[in-house]
């Protein structure tokens, strides 16, 4: 690589995204790659529970808004998982996965998948705009999240 | 809805993906909004910044890990945006976004439709293989960002 070709690189990332050179990010550092799950997870969470509000009926069902929410979580489904293999971001300190994650890393994997899978029937669900359709594609992701939560979090 | 299904919803979503009934999230509550672009946009960043380590080469390139970061930034870039038209989800305490996004509403949207339409091509790009083939697209992402902050973050 050229050296003008890497300064100018350098001065575009550092200008807008990194700090400069050595900064710490989820896919180099342990402590930043359990905080990059958490806000993955977070995320998550909240398009689910936007969506939870109309399935409970305590907001008014709007089609296109949980369209929306349910195409996003569905984008989010796979984002989580990659940042529990950095080496180091095993259980400790600000982090409430439990080592049966790693002493089940296959199992763990197919729930990650089967999340990604009901996801996108949830996602297909939405777009038929009728909440009966949705109802039990819903409960499908919510009992993924659950069965992986009583196994694998404190 | 029948009580007994409501009832039913209620019980798995609490146990699994929410605190109870009133529980805000990003979508009822413009603080959390806010909080939920930022984890959007910081874990945007991680899979960029892990990419950049490569492109920089202060990481060895390896066109599977490249790819997967590719990917999951790809699925990322369409998430914060949503956040930024909660009601009351504006600047203010806690959030660096600058009042110019709500006075040049459509230049942020078609901006952020941009940064989509390139991470796409970065994402095929990474598919190819052949860090030649990624740089430039690598860039025109990077141009995205900083178009977007110099303009848009204080």
């Amino acid at each position: 690589m050229s050296m003008p070709f890497k300064k100018t690189i350098s001065a575009v990332i550092a200008a807008c995204c990194l700090t400069p050179a050595l900064a710490q990010h989820a896919f180099n550092d342990a402590e930043s790659a359990v905080e990059y799950r958490q806000k993955a997870l977070s995320i998550m969470r909240d398009n689910f529970a936007a969506m939870g509000d109309m399935v409970k009926g305590e907001v008014d069902y709007d089609a296109s808004i949980f369209s929306e929410r349910a195409t996003d979580f569905t984008h989010l489904t796979s984002i989580p998982w990659s940042a529990f293999s950095v080496e180091g971001a095993m259980p400790g300190d600000g982090s409430d996965a439990l080592p049966a994650i790693w002493d089940n890393w296959e199992d763990f994997q197919q729930r990650a998948e089967q999340l990604q899978s009901d996801a996108k029937k949830l996602q297909q669900a939405a777009a038929s705009g009728s909440l009966d359709t949705i109802k039990p594609a819903f409960m499908a992701v919510a009992r993924n999240c659950k069965g992986c939560h009583d196994n694998y979090k404190d």
